[in-house]
C-alpha cells in the first residue's frame, strides 16, 4: 500500500504505473501529467459530457515516440485515445478516465514529391496546411471538410473525412496510398506506399482509413495529389419549397458532376443572415450553392444548364458568376452556417446521410422531430452526396432543453436508418453515435467489426468504445 | 469401408462426402461432378500447372445458392475456390485437388438506378456488359481491364482490377459502394450500400475488395457510376530511346491528367506489326498512346501541350487526332499487344508496378533479365500508373525454355520490389505470385494479413493459398 498523500494537481503513483520510464524514453515536454495541463486534452468538439481525465498525455514527435508510448500502455494495460487537432464531432477523441491521450499535434512534417504527385505527411499537420504545401508545387489535395483550417490530416484519416468538393472528387480514402501505423502491441508497420496501383495482399491501408484509431495509430500518410483545381463558376439558387430544391438536386446529379452542391434550409439561412447581414432572403425555404470547375467556357455552359434545371423546378431566384472571388462570397454563406447557428446556443452536430432520392424525406422528417421535441434544428447538407448536417441547438443552462436535444439527436439517426441511410457520412461514430451503430450495421456486420478489432487489438486498448 | 468400384469419370462417395444433400438443395444443373465437365473449371488464364481436380463444381444462381454451397463445404471441411469468368492471370481461380469450385457465371442480373447513379450487379456479369447496361442510361462504369469483354465484374472486385482509363479515373475499389458477401460459415452479410459517403464502422467493403475470395464470396455489388465519358482526343508518339519515352511520361503526369497513358516497347510493337501490318515503325524503341477526354477544345489544347512535351523529349514522330474513330485505331495497337505477343508462344503475363520515376529502371532491368535468361519479354504498360505488363514468352514444348521463363518471372518481381514497387498492380497475387508476397509485404504485414484471414475464416477454407 502506498502511503503517499495524494496531490490533487498531479496523478500519484497510486493512480497508476510509474511513468518515469515513459518520461525518460520520450523527448522533453512530451509527457504531461498535471491535471490542469491535461484539461485541454479531455474533449474534442463533441464536448462529450462523459469525457474522463487522462492518466497521462503524450505529445509524440515521431513514429518512434508513438511506438514507445503504445508499448508502455500495452505493458501496463492503459487505454490509448489517439488525438489529432481535437476537432472531431462524434467524441472519438474524448478521454477515458485514466487513459493515455496520444496527441499527434507535434508531428507536422510534410514532403511533397511533384514528380510522383504524392506527399508524405505526418498526422498532426492541418488539412489546410497540407493543401498549402501541395499548392506550392501546383498540386491539390482535394478533401475539404468545413473545418479544414483547424482539423488535422490524421483526424481526417481516422474518420474518412469528406467535405464540399467530395461530390466530384471523393473522400479522404480516395487519396490515401499508404500508411505507417503503430499497432496495439507497439509494432510499426508500413502498408501501401507511393504506388498508384497495388493488388498485393489484403487492403490494409483502406481498413485503417476510417477506423477511428481503434486498430492502430497512424504516424505517416502517403497521399495522392492531383493538378490544381481550375477556378470554379458559382451559382446560388433559392426556392420557396423544399421539394423544388431536392428535385433540382436530383436533376443536376443525374447528368452532371458539379464540384460543389450544397444545401441550406430556412433556419440556417436566417442564422447566417443574422450574423452577416449579407442580404439573404429570410423567407426562402431552401438555398443551393453550386460550383462547376470545368474549363471556363464549359463551366459557364454547365452553370447555364444548372440554371435551367433550377428554373424548371421553380427556383425563386438564380444568380451565377464565373468570377472566382464573387463566387467565393456565396460560398461564405455556407461556410458561415455552423458558427452562425452556434450563436443560438450549444450545438449537437449531426452527420446523417441517405441515398439521394430520400433527401427530401430526411429533411422533412427532421423538421417534424424539431417540432415534436421543441428544439431548433437547422439543416445544411452536402446535398450532392445526400449527406446532411442537422445542427441541433439547445440552451446549455436548460437541462430539459438539453435532454430534448439529445433525444432529437438519436431520433434523427433512427430516421436516417429507416430511410436506408447512414448514421455518419464523414464524422465517424466516435463515442456519441456508438449506441446507434448496431441498429445501422445489424448484428452480423457489427460482430464482424468486433472480430477484426479483437484480432488486431486483443486487449482492447486502442480507443476503446469509439467507432465500433 | 466402401466397396464401391471407383468410376474414373465421376467422383465416388469414397472421395468425399455424400453430395446428394447439396444437389437436392440447389437448382437443377447447379452441381457438376463429372471429371470431364469439370475440366473447364480447373484453371484460369494463368494455366497454373499445379491446378487440381475439384470434387465438385457449383454453378450458383443467387446469393442463397452460394450460402448453401459454402455452408455445405464448411460442414464437410471442403476448400472453396470462387470463380468468375476464369480470366484471372495469377492463378487465383486455380482449382485445388478435391475442392469445391464455386462459379458465379450464372449470376448475371443488373439493375441500374439513374437517379442515384448507382447499379446493383451480380458478380457473373462481364465488365463490358456492366458498361453496356449503364451506357443505356447515359452512365459510365469506368474501370476497363484490357480483358473487359471477357472478365467478370466479380473477378474485378476480387483482384481490384485496373485498366487503361484508371490513370485518370481510378481502379475498381473507387467505384464499389457496397457488397453482399457470403462468409466462410455461410452467413450472408451486406456491407455499405447506395450511400455516397459512409463513415460508420470499419471499412469492410474496402477490405473485401481485392481479397481474392479469401475472406468471403461476393454475391452482389453496388457500384457508383458517373456520367458518360466525353469522346477522347488521341495522340501516338514514337521514340528512339527508352529514356525519351519515360521522361515524356513524367513530363505529362506532373501537370496533367490524361485519360489514357499507355506504353509499348519495341518487342510488343513488332509483335503487333507482325499481326496487323498496320505500318508501325519496327525500329522505334518505345511508343506512347495517350488520350484526353477534356471538353473538345480543351482536349485539343491538352493534346497540343502533350505534343510539345513529346517533342521536347525527342520524339521521332507524333501524330494526334480529335476524331474518336481514328483515335480508336491507335488504341487498337495497344489492345492487340497481348494476343499478338501470344502468337510467339505461351505467355507468363506479369503485372509489376513501380513509383513513376522508376519506370525506366524497371523496363531496362527487364531487358537485362530477358537477355540473361534468353527469353523474349515484351513490355506494355499503363505508364501513367507505373504499372507494367512484361509478357514473358516461351515455347511450351521446350522444358528448358519454360524453366528459364519461370525464373525470369520471379526475377521481374524481385526487380520491382528492389525498385520500391509492387509484385501486382491489378491482377492479384493468386497462387502464382504467392511466393513473392512475403518479400514484398515484409513479415509483419504478411502476419497481419494472416491474422485477419484467420479471424474471418478460421478453418481456412476460402480460396486457401490465394492472395495472402
Amino acid at each position: 500500500m502506498s502511503t503517499t498523500t495524494a496531490d490533487p494537481t498531479t496523478r500519484s503513483a497510486a493512480d497508476g504505473p510509474d511513468l518515469a520510464p515513459l518520461i525518460d524514453a520520450l523527448p522533453d515536454g512530451a509527457v504531461i501529467t498535471e491535471v490542469d495541463s491535461m484539461a485541454g486534452y479531455r474533449m474534442d468538439w463533441a464536448k462529450d459530457p462523459n469525457a474522463g481525465t487522462p492518466l497521462v498525455v503524450v505529445r509524440a514527435t515521431c513514429t518512434e515516440d508513438v511506438a514507445t508510448a503504445i508499448t508502455f500502455a500495452a505493458e501496463h494495460g492503459i487505454s490509448v485515445v489517439p488525438r489529432g487537432a481535437g476537432t472531431g464531432l462524434s467524441g472519438g477523441a474524448s478521454a477515458l478516465e485514466g487513459c493515455m491521450v496520444l496527441s499527434t499535434e507535434r508531428m507536422r512534417d510534410i514532403r511533397v514529391d511533384p514528380v510522383t504527385r504524392t506527399c508524405v505527411v505526418q498526422p498532426g499537420l492541418l488539412n489546410a496546411e497540407v493543401k498549402k504545401a501541395c499548392a506550392e508545387h501546383d498540386l491539390w489535395y482535394p478533401p475539404d471538410p468545413s473545418s479544414y483550417e483547424i482539423c488535422s490530416i490524421g483526424g481526417n484519416i481516422a474518420t474518412n473525412a469528406g467535405g464540399l468538393c467530395c461530390v466530384k472528387y471523393g473522400v479522404t480514402r480516395d487519396y490515401v496510398l499508404g500508411l505507417t501505423v503503430v499497432l496495439a502491441d507497439g509494432k510499426v508497420i508500413t502498408v501501401g506506399g507511393p504506388r498508384l496501383k497495388d493488388s498485393a495482399g489484403l487492403s490494409l491501408t483502406q481498413l485503417f482509413v476510417g477506423s477511428e484509431g481503434t486498430l492502430g495509430v497512424v504516424t505517416e500518410i502517403v497521399l495522392r495529389l492531383v493538378p490544381l483545381q481550375r477556378p470554379p463558376a458559382t451559382l446560388i439558387a433559392t426556392f420557396k419549397t423544399l421539394d423544388e430544391a431536392t428535385a433540382t438536386v436530383l436533376g443536376i446529379t443525374r447528368t452532371m458532376r458539379p464540384s460543389m452542391l450544397e444545401f441550406m434550409d430556412k433556419a440556417s439561412i436566417n442564422a447566417v443572415e443574422d450574423v452577416t447581414k449579407m442580404g439573404l432572403d429570410r423567407d426562402t425555404e431552401a438555398m443551393l450553392i453550386i460550383q462547376s470547375d470545368e474549363p471556363v467556357d464549359y463551366a459557364a455552359a454547365e452553370i447555364e444548364k444548372i440554371t435551367g434545371i433550377c428554373e424548371e423546378n421553380g427556383a425563386s431566384e438564380v444568380f451565377s458568376t464565373t468570377d472566382k472571388e464573387e463566387g467565393e462570397q456565396f460560398v461564405v454563406a455556407r461556410r458561415m452556417a455552423i458558427p452562425a447557428v452556434e450563436e443560438k446556443g450549444t450545438l449537437l452536430l449531426e452527420d446523417v446521410g441517405v441515398p439521394l432520392p430520400a433527401l427530401g424525406d430526411l429533411v422533412r422528417g427532421i423538421a417534424d422531430i424539431s417540432t415534436e421535441r421543441d428544439v431548433m434544428i437547422a439543416v445544411i447538407a452536402h446535398a450532392g452526396d445526400g449527406n446532411t448536417h442537422p445542427l441541433i441547438v439547445f440552451d446549455p443552462t436548460d437541462a430539459d432543453a438539453e435532454a430534448r436535444a439529445r433525444k432529437a439527436y438519436g431520433e434523427v439517426m433512427d430516421l436516417a436508418i429507416a430511410l436506408g441511410g447512414t448514421i455518419t457520412g464523414e464524422h465517424g461514430v466516435g463515442r456519441l453515435k456508438k449506441e446507434w451503430l448496431n441498429a445501422y450495421l445489424g448484428d452480423d456486420v457489427l460482430a464482424l467489426n468486433h472480430i477484426i478489432k479483437n484480432a488486431l487489438d486483443p486487449a482492447g486498448l486502442l480507443n476503446p468504445g469509439a467507432g465500433y
